[in-house]
C-alpha cells in the first residue's frame, strides 16, 4: 500500500499561477457568493451548470487571437481535443442552441463558476478565477439591457458597496466616433477599438502610437485619440459629433433609452455614459460596459462588473438569430475590494457555541450536547484534542466561538451543564434541555 | 469580428461523458448543496477551496493503478505536468502540509467541489462529478471518528432522507479476518480485499475465483469468502474468530467504541457494523464505511455516502506524522435519490411575482415595482417579451409564478396596481406602495 513506505516526500505545493482558499478567505467569500446568487435569483434569473470541459472546437476562435492562447487545452483518453472554459458565455451560447427545445425564451440564467486562463500570473491575477454571470437570452430591447444593469448594480448594493460607478457605452457608437475621425475600414477600427481600450492604462500618445501601427496616418489617429480624451463628454456631443459625419445614431438612442430606465430605478448616480468604454473581446454588438469603484481606497482594483450585448454569439452555434445581454462579476475583485473597505463579515461561519469534553466518561454526554445545539441550528464544535479545560477553553477562543460548554462529573448527574460566555467570562448553570435555547438567546443578543 | 459572418456553425455539443444542469435539475440541487453545507458549518467545518488543476505528482500513485489511468493529465503552457483534481482527499493532505503553520490541528474543513475522472460513462455516471467532503485532520480517536460520521447522517437526516443505515468497517478487522482464514502475504491481503469489495456486486464463486488468482489455493480461498458471507455476523463472532487465530482486535476495539458514540448521539438505527465493507482505494488505514438506501425505491442508486480513516497520506507529503478521518457524500446520487423519493422542492428557486409590461410607455413604472418587490426579497421577474397582456400572464404561469402584477395606463395614474394571483384568478387594486407587503402576504399564506 502506498501508505505504508513512502519512498520520499512528495512535495506540497499549489500548482503555479493557482491558490488554495483557506477558511479565513473562503468563508466570506462563500457568503458573498450566496448574496449574489439570491440577488440574481430575486431578478428572476435561474441557476445553470455546464461542465469545465467542453470541446475546443466549442470554445477555439471565440476569444480572439490573446484569448485563443490562453486556452488550457489538451487530448483526452479518448483523443478528442478539449479545454478547460475561459468564460462562461461561450458555453452558454453552446447550452442555448443544444438544448433549444427544452429553453423557452427569454430564458435568465446565472452560473457562478471557475473559469481557466493560462495568463502571465501577477499580483491578485490567477489562472483559476471565478465568474459570476447572469444573462438575458432571447430578447434585444433597451428594458432587457436595463434589467441586467439593475440586476448588476443591485448585487453590488446588497454586497454594501457604496460608489460603484457602471460606465455605460455602445459598440456602434465607438464604431460611429471612430468612422466620424475618418477611418472606416473595419479592421482598422477594430485595431482603434482595441488601443482606445487601453487609455486608462497606458498614456494618450501610446496609444495613438498603437494606431499608428495599424497602417492609419498621425494626423487622423490623433483625432481619432483626442475624441475619448474628454471624460465630460456628453451623449448630446456626441450625438452632434454623429450627425455631423452622417453616421447613424441608433446606438446612441439605444444608450438614452437603456440610462433613462436604470435611472428611472433609483440608480442615476450609479450609471454614467462613458464613450471611452471599448472592452477586448470580440463578441459584443450592443451596449458594453465596465463597472469601477469610487472610493480611493480601491481605486486600483479595476472593473468589478463588466459586459454588454452580444447578438452574434449564439448564431455561431444554430441558425436561428437569438440576441442576449449579460453581465459579469469578477468575485475575487470584489472580494478584495470588500476586504478593503472593511465590509467582510467575519461571523457568517465562525463557530458559535464550543463543547468542551471533561473526560473520556463524559463524552457521550458532550456528543449528545453537541447533537441539541445543532439541532436548534447552532454552529456547535466538539472539542477533540481533549487535556485540561484551561487547554479546551483556549481552543474555544482561538476557534473564534462565543459561548463554551462544560459538563464534569456533578454536572452530568444532575443533567446540567455550565455555559459560560467567553466575551465576558459570565457562566452559568442551565438544565441539559434548556442548554440550546439559553445558548441561542444568548447569540442573540 | 467573429459575429459578423460565421462562415460555419459550430456544433453545439456536451462533451462525451459531461452533462450541463439546465435550471430545472440545478435549482434543487444548489438547495441541496446549501443545506448540506450549512450542515458541515453547524458540525463547526468550515469552508476549504482546492484548485481543480495539481501537479500531477500530487495526485499520481496515491488511487491505485486503476486511478492512475483515470486521472485527466496533460501538460500546461509551462510544460509542467498537471492533472485534474480526481477527489477532494488528496489536495485535502497536500494543502495541510503545505500550510501546515496557518492551521490549527485538530482542522476540520469541508469542501463541494467537482472531480473528474476519465471513467467509461454509463447511465448515472459522468466523468465530471461533485463530491461533498468533511473531514477531521490532526486526531486519531473514537470520538473524532463518531463526529465524522454524526455529521454525516445529519446530512441525510437534514435532506429528508430517511432509511440511510451506515455500514461500518476496520481495515485491521478486514485484514484481521483474511490472516485468521490462511491468507498472511499482504500482496494477497490486499488482492482479498479488492475482490471482498466486489461481493455486493458479483456472485460469491467470482469473488473466489477473483482471490484464487492471486496464487491463493481454492481451499483458503473459499474459507476468506465463507467468512464474510453470514450477513448477520456479530462483533462477538468476528471477535471470537479474531482471538482464536491470535490476532490483534485493536480495530475491533474502536469499532465498538465509535458504535457506542454514534448510538449514543441517537442513531441506532442509522449505523451497523458489516465486516463486509473493503472500500476500494489504497489510503484507509481506520474505519471504513459506505452508506446505504434501504428503500427499495432506491436500492439501485449504491452508497451516497463514504470515507473513513487515512493515517499515512498526509504523510506522504510532510515529515509530520497526521491523522484524518473524513466522509464523501456523493450529491448526484443523493440527489438522483431526493428526486425518486419526490423530495426535491421546486419552490426555492421558482419566480414568485411575475411583473407584466402594458406597453412601453410603463416600462418605467414596471421596472421601479419590481425593484420594490426585489428589494422586499421576493423574486420577481419582469415580462421582456411584450405583446399582449393574455400573452404576459400565459408566460407567467409557464414560469411558475404565483402572483402577477398588471399596471395600465388608469393605474399608473392613479398611483396603483392590480395584483393577480394565478392559482385562483383572483385580483386586487392596491397602491403600489403597498405592492410588495401585500404580495409578501399572499405569498406567506
Amino acid at each position: 500500500m502506498a501508505t505504508d513506505q513512502p519512498q520520499k516526500l512528495f512535495k506540497a505545493q499549489t500548482l503555479k499561477g493557482f491558490r488554495d482558499y483557506m477558511p479565513e478567505l473562503m468563508a466570506p467569500r462563500q457568503a458573498m457568493i450566496r448574496l449574489i446568487e439570491a440577488t440574481f435569483e430575486r431578478h428572476g434569473f435561474q441557476p445553470l451548470q455546464t461542465p469545465a470541459l467542453e470541446y475546443l472546437e466549442t470554445l477555439a476562435g471565440k476569444y480572439g487571437e490573446e484569448g485563443d492562447k490562453l486556452l488550457y487545452r489538451f487530448q483526452d483518453h479518448g483523443e478528442r481535443h478539449v479545454a478547460l472554459r475561459y468564460d462562461l458565455t461561450v458555453p452558454l451560447a453552446r447550452v442555448v442552441a443544444e438544448h433549444r427545445n427544452e429553453i423557452q425564451l427569454p430564458f435568465r440564467r446565472y452560473q457562478v463558476a471557475p473559469v481557466w486562463r493560462a495568463d502571465k500570473p501577477q499580483r491578485g491575477r490567477f489562472r483559476e478565477f471565478f465568474q459570476c454571470d447572469a444573462d438575458i437570452v432571447g430578447v434585444n430591447s433597451a428594458i432587457a439591457d436595463a434589467e441586467t444593469l439593475i440586476t448588476g448594480l443591485s448585487v453590488l448594493q446588497t454586497l454594501g458597496i457604496d460608489g460603484a460607478v457602471l460606465h455605460l457605452n455602445h459598440r456602434d457608437v465607438l464604431f460611429g466616433l471612430i468612422a466620424a475621425a475618418g477611418v472606416t475600414e473595419k479592421a482598422q477600427q477594430i485595431a482603434c477599438i482595441r488601443a482606445i481600450d487601453k487609455l486608462d492604462k497606458i498614456p494618450a500618445a501610446a496609444v495613438q502610437t498603437e494606431i499608428e501601427t495599424a497602417g492609419i496616418d498621425a494626423e487622423t489617429a490623433e483625432r481619432v485619440v483626442g475624441q475619448f480624451l474628454h471624460g465630460a463628454m456628453t451623449i448630446e456631443s456626441v450625438a452632434d459629433r454623429l450627425s455631423a459625419a452622417s453616421v447613424d445614431t441608433a446606438g446612441l438612442d439605444r444608450l438614452r433609452e437603456v440610462l433613462a430606465l436604470v435611472r428611472a430605478a433609483g440608480l442615476s448616480e450609479r450609471i454614467r455614459f462613458d464613450p471611452t468604454i471599448a472592452r477586448g473581446l470580440d463578441y459584443y454588438t450592443g451596449i458594453i460596459y465596465e463597472t469601477r469603484l469610487t472610493d480611493p481606497r480601491v481605486k486600483g482594483i479595476g472593473a468589478v462588473m463588466s459586459g454588454g450585448r452580444y447578438d452574434g454569439l449564439i448564431g455561431l452555434f444554430t441558425k436561428e438569430a437569438i440576441p442576449a445581454v449579460g453581465i459579469s462579476l469578477g468575485l475575487d475583485r470584489l472580494l478584495a475590494a470588500m476586504q478593503e473597505l472593511e465590509l467582510v463579515s467575519k461571523d457568517s461561519h465562525a463557530v458559535q457555541v464550543y463543547v468542551t469534553v471533561f473526560s473520556e466518561a463524559q463524552a457521550v454526554t458532550a456528543i449528545q450536547l453537541a447533537g441539541l445545539l445543532r439541532q436548534a441550528g447552532l454552529r456547535a464544535e466538539l472539542d477533540l484534542a481533549g487535556g485540561k479545560l484551561g487547554k479546551q477553553l483556549e481552543r474555544a477562543s482561538k476557534r473564534g466561538a462565543r459561548l463554551a460548554v462544560m459538563v464534569g462529573p456533578d454536572e452530568a448527574t444532575a443533567g446540567t451543564a455550565v455555559l459560560k460566555d467567553l466575551r465576558d467570562g459570565a457562566q452559568q448553570t442551565v438544565s441539559q434541555a434548556d442548554l440550546a435555547s439559553t445558548a441561542g438567546a444568548l447569540l442573540a443578543v
